[in-house]
């Protein structure tokens, strides 16, 4: 029944009251169990261990130990990663319990690397840095004369309006229902990309990855956007048909090709990416690790609070949309 | 007289009003020289042969000719550049008449480059970008949890404050005279340096060069900010000992340099800096081109219109305190 989303009795009884619900933190030798357990304590929730417990979170950036925590009395599980679409995919993630990732605590991250990345294409950052005086290649823009197209105007995207913000640029905010997107210039929907292609200077993957997310970028779409676009992905690597890229980057069709993630991830060594100068690929490292426990430790007081309470919970994954 | 001001008899008389002052545009050749021409219209002055002229608009960024045209009826002369310390101490400039600098049209552009330093530093992006897998060295900070001073907070200590806002950092300002600087968590005077170097995790050097500023940032000030800080320099290579810089970083007494000036500059090739892993070096770039003509336009245009009615100057030299 993967990909339709139905409402079991035992997923509708994650939503009823319960008055201190069990939840067990795993694995129990992660260092952030100690913190998370305060977390879950903090928001009315017992700690218990796995037998006991209605409830799961889930620690480890690795799950092929899950399945063996997801016994039949688990109604809610927590994640401590965003992105699950390999999950899913997997079967991992079913309509049998409540899912929950932890998507919003990474966006105000994603959103400042992916303004690092936007402002190094910029200013050629990489270039410049190994020369000793100005090239004639090197005449940077201003973002206040351009205009940013985000693809995906959640957590990530919507952080990122507030921080370009106050550089003035014009800013096309893109979703999947082209609904209002607040800070943004024009909102579009994702049926309206060919109205975006020929007028963005940049434009920022920030969308998941789902079936109709992958390879959204393929090679009709680098026929039809600015040969001097800098395109950003810091979302999932499948966003993009990377022979796709590495050939429009060749052949001088895109300006700048600024990548968090890549398809294959990581990419191989021996991969012609990595031999085009103005490809520039950080290793999916735009989540700063510092201030996400205290993120997480928020995020699971107040979904332990709304487990408790029969609220809905943040960041519930919907199998329909895929995310 | 360098070094004080005097109110000369003519340079009273270029504040006082003129029906439409006669402005000569040079060099002549200048690609710039015709919208600048049509800027000075727009204020209300006549482009004339420099003969005629009583205010000179100067489009070269190289003044070694420029001697020749500063005859004794130029009563105000507008230069394209923001820096002047040069030319003071060249004696180019001096209390004979007024000269205006186009100091605040680069302000956004160089506050622009700032921040891409910034987060570049932040995340390592430079080394980031040579692998394919995250490495341990690559733990980045988010500005949102770190504290930043900004020495000297005109146009682009301003422009800096603004667009770093949206990100969160504690933001201290710090001026000559340790004026509220708006936007600013804590504002300081100059003589209270002493309390920023042990808490700012980024130094953004923005102040003028001058007496007061040459090699503000010398082995004690290394000695006494955090190992792990960010010095940004958008300002000017002589506001750093440079022997002293290469020797922390060397000695792992600061945690990144992100320099768009140096001293001497251009850095010669054979500079033990360009050896420093942590050094990152632009050649002096951070003006963006394509906005700086239609701001000193507007500039030109402002300043002819003041000139012309007898007020104050935008962008006015003030030898006594050197910028």
């Amino acid at each position: 029944m993967r990909g339709t989303v139905m409402t079991s009795a035992r997923a509708a009884s994650a939503t009823a009251p319960a008055a201190r619900p069990d939840v067990h933190v795993a694995p129990t030798d992660s260092p952030w169990a100690g913190p998370i357990a305060a977390a879950v304590e903090a928001g009315g929730g017992r700690v218990t261990g796995l037998d006991e417990a209605r409830a799961l979170v889930w620690l480890d950036s690795r799950v092929d130990t899950l399945d063996a925590f997801l016994h039949e009395d688990i109604e809610w599980m927590q994640f401590r990663m965003a992105g699950v679409d390999a999950l899913i995919a997997a079967g991992v993630i079913d309509d049998r319990r409540v899912f929950t990732t932890a998507r919003g605590i990474y966006a105000d991250g994603v959103a400042e690397h992916a303004l690092a990345l936007i402002l190094a294409a910029l200013s050629d950052l990489r270039a410049l840095a190994a020369r000793s005086v100005p090239g004639p290649a090197t005449v940077s823009r201003s973002l206040s004369e351009l205009t940013v197209a985000i693809i995906g105007a959640g957590g990530i995207g919507s952080a990122l309006v507030t921080l370009l913000a106050p550089f003035g640029p014009r800013i096309i905010g893109v979703t999947r229902t082209g609904r209002d997107v607040p800070g943004c210039d024009m909102s579009l929907a994702a049926d309206q990309l060919g109205e975006v292609w020929p007028v963005a200077d940049v434009i920022v993957l920030a969308a998941p990855a789902t079936a109709s997310t992958n390879r959204l970028i393929d090679r009709a779409v680098f026929a039809a956007i600015r040969d001097d676009a800098i395109l950003v992905n810091v979302a999932r690597g499948s966003l993009v048909d990377t022979a796709a890229l590495t050939e429009a980057l060749r052949e001088r069709r895109l300006g700048v090709a600024a990548l968090d993630v890549t398809d294959p991830e990581p990419l191989p060594d021996d991969h012609p990416l990595w031999n085009e100068p103005r490809a520039l690929i950080t290793p999916h490292s735009a989540n700063p690790g510092s201030a996400q426990l205290a993120r997480l430790c928020t995020l699971v007081t107040e979904n332990v609070r709304r487990f408790a309470s029969g609220e809905a919970l943040l960041g519930k994954v919907d199998l329909q949309v895929g995310y």
